[in-house]
């Protein structure tokens, strides 16, 4: 029986790699390397990276399988973003009955953690349904964008008793959801948090995190958001690509944080 | 200058440990640990054996804090977690103080993450408030329990554009916050979501994530979540201690999946 691992590599330190990514790289015989166009980026970088130091013989493979085109203004509205793993799935399958032997150990290796927006284990859901290829799965844990921002910045992400809350830029546009006092957010291009208008929001905001080029910054929301946007800006011109995450949340006095429960 | 390192080691398997506390474990030279009265949990031992098999050298010293007694009564109202942490916080500094020399390196070791349902990073700033000790800190990242639990069920977190959102046992007894599809939940001795009525519900349960003697469950609510409450009561009897963490979710069919955009 083929096996195939979704191995979490960490959200940018080399050295975020846990103990069973690193054992899990060096038990598998073909990675399978989807080609984002991430030359540009500094990712394919990173990956290398992790590869050289972590894997210590050379007995293994790599496949490159191209990304399917994407059609993002439809997505939001309809099911394209399902017809894009769809394709995608039919990508993976083939180079999975074309590379990988019988009983051999493939393996995906994802950004960050797998669990955390990624689209690897949705395309292996459809891969598993469709039914031309068996195989068994596993996934390792890997350390998350927003673990690295709360490291960086010596913050926890929640406050006492009260929820964690992950998004994206498109909803955070809204507001922060009722009831909610922090958000985590991810995946958004233009600084949605730039149009939140409350005095008492502070921001914690961090790009490239874990890496050299780390950039980390945090005030009041309002008196800061500007300065980071313009930054934000500039970084993007300097190195032709951007990751970014953030924290925002109503700062309280002492007292009222404990009543929180 | 004395800097204090906050390590998380992973929410369950020694492997869950990442490259960057292997090295921060091997550079303390005084570990400083919490008596929670762990004993009676499997806790201690899986902090020891990480020990064991991660520090190579034997120049480091432990020194045991003693816990402050809790007001569990109180916490819910008033003041009373803050209180305790402010004792805490008295506790780390004598501690700090009489065993950490002016150049030293201590370390506190914390269960999964330093950022998730952990004290340790709030009672550091209130021994920094206080003043009569400075001392710079770090905080690694650790592999937590939301992470093991969706590693192990090999699920994504989030759906396709949707939050991720992570909870406590006593909030969603209230029900799914208006307006997301889903939650995982921590700290959640009677499994509150037993309490949640709707047919489109899923749960995904784990206990003892990452260990020998992790159990899984998955299925839809209201057909299993009395199997798993019934479970539950007979491993906290089985093994003296329990540590689980689930999400729930409404599922929903391929092609509304599409459409979330
Ligand atoms: C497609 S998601 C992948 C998330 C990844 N699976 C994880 O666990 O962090 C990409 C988003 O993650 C965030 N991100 C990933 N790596 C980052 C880094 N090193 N610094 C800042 N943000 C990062 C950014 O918000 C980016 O838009
Ligand atoms: C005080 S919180 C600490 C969380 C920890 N900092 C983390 O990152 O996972 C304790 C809660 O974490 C969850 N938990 C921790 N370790 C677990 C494990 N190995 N299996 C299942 N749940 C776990 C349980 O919900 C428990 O009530």
């Amino acid at each position: 029986m083929r096996e195939i691992l979704v191995i979490g590599l960490g959200a940018g330190d080399p050295e975020y790699v846990t103990v069973q990514a690193v054992n899990a790289l060096n038990a598998t015989d073909v990675f399978f390397v989807v080609d984002k166009g991430e030359e540009k980026s500094g990712l394919l970088a990173l990956r290398q990276e992790i590869c050289d130091r972590y894997i210590t013989g050379d007995d293994y493979r790599m496949v490159t399988i191209p990304e399917p085109p994407r059609d993002r203004a439809a997505e939001a509205y309809t099911g394209a973003v399902d017809d894009w793993h769809v394709r995608r799935a039919e990508l993976f399958e083939a180079a999975i009955l074309e590379h990988l032997p019988e009983n051999g150990r493939g393996a995906f290796l994802v950004w960050g953690d797998p669990a955390l927006y990624d689209s690897t284990l949705r395309v292996i859901d459809h891969i598993l349904a469709r039914g031309a290829v068996q195989f068994t799965h596993r996934v390792i844990p890997g350390i998350t964008s927003v673990q690295a921002l709360a490291a960086q910045h010596r913050l926890p992400l929640n406050r006492i008793g009260e929820p964690v809350h992950i998004t994206t830029g498109r909803r955070l546009a809204a507001g922060l959801p009722e009831g909610l006092e922090s958000a985590v957010v991810m995946l958004d291009p233009n600084l949605a948090c730039a149009a939140l208008d409350d005095p008492d929001l502070h921001l914690y905001w961090g790009a490239y995190l874990g890496t050299p080029d780390e950039v980390l910054r945090s005030g009041p929301l309002l008196e800061i958001v500007e300065e980071v946007v313009a930054l934000k800006q500039e970084l993007r011109r300097r190195h032709g690509w951007i990751m970014d995450t953030y924290l925002v949340r109503r700062e309280q006095t002492v007292s009222r944080a404990g009543s929180q429960g």
